[in-house]
């Protein structure tokens, strides 16, 4: 694993319209819409408290942050490098997020010890019992982490506040995994399925739970994040609500 | 429970454009769309077995004998008043689907000696652990049974032969429940959400999945059944997709 990068191997790009500056690594995971998408889902109110399990570089912290002011943040990363990035990234945002460089199955005491409002993620995609791993060591971890989506979901769910609420995205045809994981344990279980384009099966999904409550499922409406039939070319021409939420930093309701 | 109704408490009623045609107690249980869209969604070839539980008074079968020819077709159905009008409608539309009166937790030896291309149900949609049941018995039965949808589901998992598939359609809500039933027990799950109108939530869900096989699992694009925003009044307008299914006795892809 790289221990850190060198400046000339980082990029400094631009999320929500410019409201957000991050630096990345030039190879290895980087931020799409994905954790922007996340972000955006998270319904949380300035002053609440947030913790997100796997922050990467904090694409979707730093996205928080922007739209919602005087949030308590709080994320953790497994890969020194990301999490050294992470805070880097928040201090360039004038963010004082804390960053703790830690696995999820060993959480440091002062996280152990606290509830959080809201506990968001975006966890790695590919199972690695079914598929093959990435060639650079710092993208396989990011996207194929050797820990179970279930357990990613345990961990979560473990510090959730009593009235608090879990968000994160991942593949759809992983949502049967997280369900699974949720079905009975957390209450107000909803989905919102995300679409390249309209009228295709879902890529995404975006899933929220209380810690409480009885409410009950719903499957809402995908988003459909670009514009045009499935018969035109693959632009990068965004729909007006997938617009609003990517370039003007707009929630997105679950 | 009634035994049986008098014949002038039925009522003649055309599904499918005038393609089939169904007695049903003006009062109790009547098919709405929900079994059109069932049989619609069930990707049964000529030739093929499928058995329906708690077939009603087989409309779902009735509609996709009308679809596809030749099926050997198969109904279980608790009130022995709704068994008795699926065998008067299979008359009534030429088919000779055989109609067995019996519960699904003790089904007869001819049907359990047996497996099934498809398995095929519409449960009702009430968990009485949590609402209140129907003035009609006969209603109630069709709505809120007693029996748990896990129940259901592993009754319907049973029946389905080595290469067969399992349909159903549910309120969406229970969706976490027919995961969490099916998740890891049989393959290539997929699920097909049906709205009233677009850009709503997920009122009803088709499922499906394989007896065996590894498919990852779908989420496809909602089936959207009636046109108009939400801001419009609620007219009976199907949508183009729907009017075919409902109307013209297409197949909907799931």
């Amino acid at each position: 694993m790289t221990s850190t990068w060198a400046e000339e191997a980082l990029t400094r790009d631009a999320f929500l319209g410019g409201r957000v500056v991050l630096l990345q690594p030039r190879r290895g995971y980087r931020a799409g819409t994905d954790p922007v998408l996340l972000a955006a889902a998270v319904p949380a109110e300035p002053g609440q408290s947030v913790l997100e399990l796997g922050c990467g570089a904090g694409a979707a912290l730093m996205c928080l942050a922007a739209r919602v002011p005087g949030l308590d943040l709080t994320g953790v990363e497994i890969q020194p490098p990301y999490a050294d990035l992470a805070r880097r990234n928040a201090a360039l945002n004038g963010s004082a997020a804390a960053i703790h460089t830690a696995d999820l199955r060993g959480l440091p005491p002062e996280i152990r010890a606290r509830r959080y409002d809201h506990v968001i993620a975006n966890p790695p995609y590919f199972d690695r019992a079914h598929s093959r791993p990435a060639p650079d060591a710092t993208k396989e971890t990011a996207f194929g982490a050797p820990l179970p989506l279930a357990d990613w979901i345990d961990a979560m769910a473990r510090r959730v506040a009593p009235l608090g609420r879990l968000t994160l995205i991942q593949r759809a045809e992983r949502l049967p995994e997280i369900v699974a994981a949720l079905h009975g344990r957390m209450g107000g279980l909803a989905v919102r399925p995300l679409v390249s384009r309209a009228g295709r099966d879902s890529e995404r999904v975006l899933v929220t739970a209380r810690q409480s409550g009885r409410a009950a499922f719903r499957l809402a409406a995908p988003l459909v994040l670009h514009a045009g039939s499935r018969h035109l070319s693959d632009s990068a021409d965004f729909t007006p609500e997938a617009e609003a939420i990517l370039r003007h930093g707009k929630k997105l309701r679950l």
